[in-house]
């Protein structure tokens, strides 16, 4: 039976700013990767490395920042990096904002997070091209390796109608992100219209069932899933604005 | 390593109204079967035991569904019954109608989907309850095989802002569909106060890698996730209204 298994990559130290990710993802897994494998890494530990963690003593909140943080208990520091890490805010209501990020994601607060970053005055962003971050990524691990991996940047998102956060990948490279089953049939002769299948964030809700929350599992690896074999980008992954019916 | 497997189950016939699908999953797996495996199954095979199929040849489309029909070049009688499946509809443009379920599913044309239908002047509805459904196929599969396996039923949605569809769990039995962080603290010692998981929507998404959409892979067996035993509900997933920002 040829299934597909997630190995938790554990043991990844703290990583700090200018830290050699793709020396320590090599180094850990060396022993052990195979052809085939996807590499998924949250992008947390890709924003550490890259240096995007803000001290929020450095920030002076706008008025709006205060206003909406004094109305909801927040931090207007925080509230005023979301702001920056947004171009275009699409709901902000009941203490939550909901925006667009100038990478394109519309999420909770711009991807802007302030757990699992050491001391309380400081909150992680999103790296700021996650596909340029994750290509980066597999080709030193390649040169490192020999494995030609594909790499997933993920992050934890929330949905519109849906309780709870999923993983899904904002950097892509080395495989398609979709798999476009239009214009096929099914064995009963009838067309796919509606699929078109976002792999890559499936991949990435995948990967983080061996990653969880607390238990600094920041790399998985998924063995198995047969991908197609192209540059790749998290931005396939974004609705065309055209087609976006909930801006 | 410890990680996860995620395992195809190939040659299930095709399923008619009736037949016993408790049955044919037990026979098929039970010689591979582990105490500890999470069950994952499309809601189509469930709908298609349980009749929920619907001859287009019986539909009166209404005013309001031919009119929509002939505007986008449907089906009016597919029209139809989505509208007969909605209880209140969300946006109705462009030749898509999102909606809310009877259920409380917001999704696209309310799960009516006319995809591994046979025949073309039919479509497949989704169960009347799939909970219900997940709790009876986990009791029967639980008597024939002596294995005490949670079960998921799956099926396929669009996302608001995202491209592409991944699977999501509309009906769970016998574990926790979340996981809750909320209160909590990251290794640094921060609160985790975003942090509701959606496992049994990643389980689902998991599941569908090894599914895809032609293949002929209803089930899939998930391996090594430790779940929180509970009895468990897919509207746990659902996004309570007070709370909903996007209706």
């Amino acid at each position: 039976m040829k299934g597909i298994e997630i190995l938790p990559l554990t043991g990844v130290p703290e990583i700090r700013p200018g830290d050699d990710l793709a020396g320590l993802i090599s180094r850990s897994t060396r022993h052990w990767l195979r052809a085939g494998d996807i590499l998924v890494v949250t992008h947390k530990i890709i924003s550490k490395a890259e240096g995007r963690i803000v001290d929020l003593d450095t920030v002076e909140p706008s008025a709006l920042a205060k206003r909406f943080a004094a109305e909801h208990g927040k931090d207007p520091r925080q509230i005023e990096v979301v702001l920056r890490e947004s171009r275009r805010i699409v709901r902000m209501d009941r203490g939550v904002i909901i925006s667009e990020t100038h990478h394109g994601f519309v999420c909770a607060n711009a991807g802007v997070d302030a757990s699992n970053v050491p001391g309380t005055e400081s909150v992680c962003l999103l790296p700021v091209d996650p596909d340029a971050s994750a290509r980066r990524l597999r080709e030193r691990i390649s040169e490192l390796t020999n494995f030609d991996l594909p790499v997933i940047v993920s992050d934890s998102f929330g949905r519109a109608w849906r309780f709870g956060i999923t993983d899904v990948a904002v950097g892509v490279a080395g495989m398609a992100s979709l798999a476009d089953y239009r214009g096929g049939k099914d064995p009963h002769g009838n067309s796919l219209e509606a699929s078109v299948l976002a792999v890559a964030d499936e991949l990435a809700a995948a990967a983080e069932l061996v990653m969880g929350k607390t238990d600094g599992v920041p790399v998985a690896i998924i063995r198995g899933y047969d991908y197609e074999r192209v540059a790749g980008s998290g931005k396939d992954l974004l609705m065309p604005p055209e087609r976006d019916m909930f801006r």
